[in-house]
C-alpha cells in the first residue's frame, strides 16, 4: 500500500482518538518509516494483522477529518501565516533600502517572531 | 446550571461528533439562548431529559478537547493573529505619519486582509 502523506498530517490532529496500539503501529509506519514486516516483528503479530490495523486507523483518521475538517482549517491558517510573512519581509526590505526606521524594523521582527511561533505550535 | 461560554466555543469545533438530537438541543441552549423549559417544550420531552442530554453533550465536548486540544491551538492562533494585526497597524501609523510609502501601505493592507480572513475562517 502506498503511504499517504495526508495521513501523517491527520495523525498529528486526531492521533489521540486512536487506541494506543493503533497509534503505535501507524506512527511506526508513517512517522518512523518502518515496513509492515518490521512492525509485525516488533509487535509480534502477522504482517496482515499490522496491515489491517493500519488500514482501520487510516479510515478513522480520514472519517474524523471528513466530520470535523480541523486539519484543513489549520492548513489554511499556516498558508495565511506564510503570506503574512512574505508581505512583512517586503516591508522589511523596503525599510532597509529607503526608510531605515527602527520602529518599522522592530514591528517587523515582532510579526515574524509571532508568525514563526504559531507555525511551530 | 450556569452557561459555560467555553462550551459554545467547543461546539464550533467538535459539534459534528455529537448526535443530531444532542447538537440540536445544546445549540438551542448555548447559541440561541433558549431555557431548558423552552427546549423541553420544543422537543416534546421533560426539562430533566433536556438537562441530562445537554450535560452529556457538554461532557463529550470537554473530553474531546482534553484529548485533542484543537480548540486551544486555534485560540492561540487567533491571539497571535491579533498581535500581528496590532504590530501591522503600528507600521501603518508610522508610515502615514513619516514615510508615506505606497509599497508599505499596500503590504500593510494585504497583511490585515489575510489576518481578518483567517480570523473569520
Amino acid at each position: 500500500m502506498a503511504k499517504d502523506l495526508q495521513i501523517s498530517f491527520l495523525l498529528d490532529f486526531y492521533g489521540e482518538m486512536l487506541t494506543e496500539k493503533q497509534r503505535e503501529m501507524i506512527t511506526l509506519y508513517y512517522n518512523d518509516d518502518l515496513s509492515l514486516a518490521e512492525i509485525a516483528e516488533d509487535q509480534g503479530i502477522t504482517r496482515q494483522g499490522v496491515r489491517d490495523a493500519i488500514k482501520r486507523a487510516e479510515q478513522q483518521l480520514t472519517e474524523m477529518e471528513a466530520c470535523l475538517g480541523l486539519a484543513r482549517r489549520f492548513r489554511e491558517m499556516r498558508d495565511g501565516l506564510s503570506q503574512i510573512c512574505d508581505e512583512t519581509l517586503k516591508i522589511a526590505a523596503f525599510n532597509r533600502q529607503f526608510v531605515l526606521s527602527k520602529e518599522i524594523e522592530e514591528s517587523v521582527s515582532r510579526i515574524i517572531e509571532t508568525a514563526q511561533r504559531l507555525n511551530e505550535s
